[in-house]
């Protein structure tokens, strides 16, 4: 194991020619300020947010290997088109990584951070894709007796995006929700927090096996999008649990369109009066993933009452405040073992992570498929 | 002329067997209540959103015309396809017509209703298409002196319209807005305002003829999407407003996702740090017609903080309530000769509405083709 003076951090870079390289550099580690620390990363999570900064707009069909064991290195080519989104990005060397958790094992000189000498915490920050990561106090959380750094590294992106959305949900007064490619890990737990809290969701899937999976632990309104009678069993739904607001992980093709329009026709159901203009019901898909890229193409069926838009985690922990902000960390760390649990395909070490055939895997996004990269590994 | 006890109203008949049927009924007149009067309509626009509600999804190139003269009915086919939007209207004869002026004929009771009397008024609630129109008080405005009732016919829908569109800009904390179908009645009278209060506006108008119209009423920023440098003619006039809300009369196609593209590049002319996620500034549109019926298609290559959703006057007004509402009405009462200013092609009697030649002419809600119906014309 490295000292904690310097260790490897992930870096991902777009050149200029259109070339993507993900390489490993060794980096001094930061001296921390007084209410800063150093910790050494043990846990992080391969997040669909992580990927999008990892390979940027590259064609994965591309991906060359080069450089040693140690300090293995990742090209490929990023198209001519996708160069245009990059411009903010090229030829800057960058950190990857949302979150993580590790041992605190140098810290400044303020009573909170030397609070945290020796302790497990959370992290949230970037950057975590590395052995060693220098980090205000406030961006940690510790972790409670117990509570291992694979337990607690996936603590603030999906956990706190779940929660965003029953939140939202509340703050703009609709009564239950939907959510789309609801099968993933963040889809398992929005479960578990409606379940726990009373919260009406409506699960939509692609496929009958993730139906089974979320009727497995306990999900009671589950409709699978490749069935034949998909219109009528979302709206049956949706009338059931009353749902005006949705969470779309997809974004492209019609389902956001055809998740308001079974809205619609849901609140049509009991409707007394004849409007021209539709129900004055206000319908909302907030997309906030982009498993599939084509446009968004929606059909007004639905009357004018209706919104889409993009939803992200940082912008609404903007809009909450730091006070409820600082609850709901605190209640994702009080249910990390149950409600906000992980569960992950591998975990592999840096080096691994730059192993062409895991970057395949990972690298689909796929529901299901989820890898955790332990820095420290065999290091 | 006839006399006050009863007249004509056009009704609009969709029948279960999938057929429009418009004619002309002789309907006896409310009994004022205290605080109603009844008018006598002289002036009453045919307006886009009148319709919608006239011909619902009949297919006007089956019109045909029967009855007589003095009662003339008009018939045509409604597509199968277009059926399950009516459902809520099926075989209920339906008055027409949002807004209107006309004289004060008769009053109820209350100190209030007797003031009207012989007043000309403006009027908004419906069923205006008619030679008589029993209603409340607090639905008139009484017109100034020297102002006619076709002066102050159409002083609801479009001039609150466009109100509604800077107030709502203001409201949800942009500094300058996009139109689109700008050339408008509508259009033209956003322009208005905007010169006078000074506020910045974007045009985007479909055609030259309709850019030059524009610039003749004083408007600063005209983009054609028909031109070719339509793209970056947009970006530079969103840079140059700092427009971030736009209010679009389309809908269908692509043109949504355009304003939303252009936006942001505008924001990234100035950007300072590179986001994967786009800019955080909200950039929203907000559809408020329907004259391309086809579905919306939002390519999304503007990062998450966006919206687009549906625009409706009434809920607009529902949301400021009726002290705010009052103040916009008084403010389009004061400048109807000025800002508020509407333009007719033709003015027609309620037969020559029902005639198949005009129905023809204003069926087709082409900007720059405005009817103003005057029921007791020659009545």
């Amino acid at each position: 194991m490295s000292d904690a003076r310097s260790g490897l951090q992930l870096r991902s870079l777009i050149k200029k020619s259109g070339e993507l390289e993900i390489s490993l550099l060794s980096v001094p580690t930061a001296e921390p300020g007084p209410d800063e620390v150093v910790v050494r990363v043990e846990a992080t999570p391969i997040n669909p947010s992580d990927i999008g900064l990892l390979t940027g707009a590259a064609d994965l069909s591309t991906v060359k290997a080069s450089g040693s064991k140690e300090a293995p290195v990742i090209t490929a080519k990023v198209p001519e088109a996708g160069m245009k989104a990059m411009a903010g990005r090229l030829d800057e060397s960058m950190p990857v990584g949302n979150e993580g958790a590790g041992v605190v094992v140098k810290t400044g000189s303020s009573e909170a951070a030397k609070a945290l000498m020796g302790r497990t915490v959370s992290m949230i920050g970037g950057a975590m894709y590395a052995q060693y990561r220098c980090l205000r106090v406030n961006e940690c959380m510790p972790l409670p007796a117990g509570t291992t750094a694979a337990e607690g590294a996936s603590w603030f992106v999906n956990p706190l995006t779940a929660l965003g959305m029953t939140e939202t949900m509340r703050r703009e007064g609709h009564k239950a929700l939907v959510h789309t490619a609801a099968a993933s890990n963040l889809g398992q737990m929005l479960n578990k927090i409606c379940l726990k809290d009373g919260i009406g969701l409506v699960n939509i899937v692609r496929s009958k096996e993730q139906a089974d999976l979320l009727r497995k632990i306990g999900a009671k309104h589950v409709v699978d999008s490749s069935a034949p009678g998909f219109m009528d069993d979302l709206t049956n739904a949706l009338a059931e649990t009353g749902a005006t607001i949705a969470f779309d992980a997809i974004g492209g093709g019609k389902l956001a369109g055809q998740i308001l329009a079974a809205m619609e026709g849901a609140i049509n159901k009991t409707a007394k009066a004849y409007s021209r203009y539709g129900s004055n019901v206000h319908k909302q898909v907030y997309i906030y993933g982009s498993l599939d890229t084509r446009p968004v193409e929606i059909s007004r069926t639905f009357g004018m009452a209706w919104g889409v838009g993009g939803w992200l985690l940082f912008p609404f922990l903007m809009k909450v405040g730091p006070v409820e902000g600082q609850k709901l960390r605190e209640r994702v760390i009080s249910e990390l073992k149950t409600t906000f649990a992980s569960h992950y395909t591998r975990v592999v070490s840096l080096q691994e992570a730059l192993d062409p055939a895991n970057l395949a895997v990972y690298g689909k996004r796929a529901t299901g498929e989820k890898f955790l990269i332990n820095p420290n590994k065999g290091g």
